[in-house]
């Protein structure tokens, strides 16, 4: 059976955005594994593999079926264990859940307020108005409102990297002197802004800016495949 | 030669407060390592040891002489790799890095305006005198208009520890099962605050508090040695 990697895309499946795809799609590069890509619109997600998840990416590896970025890592570190390692050891496993925490509590909700529009134009039809239904439901808002918010989020963005910014003083990547899987989390949310919004949240100058241009060029230009907004 | 810790006081020497000797204590006690301690006001620092440093702890370990808390976990590491890791492996090393720029660059500066009028107040008034002028140069403002920004600070702290909450879910420690330096640095900073501040940061129920209640058990409860604020 292939290895087979179900993302989520929009109208264009040429365009993929899913932050957490992208960390797995850069794990499973991490690892030298070859993949299958299988996109689906946001309401297809639960008709997958016999109703097996809410959420993308989910990968099928032979008889294994694994969901969650993190959950997919911790797997491919552990039937992997020959290949570049994710997480460069225990501590590491322990601390890209930190980094996790951080990205998700800090930069992706300001994403999603910065680029709630462009991801909901993105959309087939019948995703939009699921889209719609979830995120204002989730918000307390219409997405309209989401948006205007997210306009004085844009500004302030760029100090909520402050701490990447610190840990760049002393070195190339999270992972040290190469990337790991905690590289990969940060980078997915930023690749989800690259890839959705024309709002551009880096700017040349900023070690993060340098830093994610690294990201970009990983793995043959993985990263690099899909232009920006 | 003895093992020596150089760690800043106030007038009160049984109540040490720098956030980054915390972090050294607690990295001393996880490696087994009994200490000395040198209480020094803040003007007395640069004439430690022929002038070695300008920032405690610094710690004398035989013949040799390491400053800033997590060049002293490194060297600790490197010394004694036969004891308790304090990093996990490579990855841990690199991604605590990364826990120092949150810690720094997130709480840090916050608790700092929080709790300046405590740590002004509890120093001898040679160190209250460089300390005023110090930090009145770094903020531009006078001690008394950052004491007045702390005010609506402290409301908002409780939000900046979402990253934490996140992680806590997946396991009890930065470092996973069990503590690493990250919990550590993390540590530090709010130890600082408990020890000099009387706002009670964290509240009963926040599943922080429970972390941090387990990190003031550590090692035979050597944070909890002194009493809070």
């Amino acid at each position: 059976m292939p290895r087979k990697l179900y993302t989520l895309c929009g109208t264009d499946k040429a365009r993929p955005f899913s932050p957490h795809v992208w960390k797995t799609k850069l794990s499973l590069a991490h690892k030298g594994l070859a993949f299958d890509i299988a996109p689906v619109g946001f309401t297809e997600i639960p008709k997958l593999e016999e109703g097996a998840t809410k959420i993308v990416p989910l990968l099928r590896d032979g008889e294994k079926l694994v969901k969650d970025s993190f959950e997919i890592a911790l797997y491919l570190e552990q039937a992997y264990p020959e290949r570049a390692t994710l997480f460069g050891g225990e501590g590491g496993k322990a601390m890209a859940r930190f980094v996790e925490g951080w990205s998700q509590m800090t930069l992706h909700p300001v994403i999603g307020r910065i680029a709630i529009m462009d991801i909901h134009d993105s959309l087939d039809p019948v995703d939009q108005a699921y889209f719609r239904r979830s995120r204002e439901e989730r918000f307390g808002q219409s997405l309209e409102e989401i948006a205007e918010a997210g306009r004085s989020d844009i500004k302030a963005f760029s100090t909520k990297l402050e701490p990447l910014r610190h840990m760049l003083k002393a070195q190339p990547f999270l992972g040290g002197d190469r990337p790991l899987f905690a590289d990969y989390i940060v980078f997915g949310a930023l690749q989800w802004a690259r890839i959705i919004s024309p709002h551009r949240l880096l700017a040349a100058g900023d070690v993060v800016f340098d830093w994610f241009e690294r990201c970009l060029d990983l793995h043959d230009g993985l990263g690099r495949s899909v232009t920006a907004a």
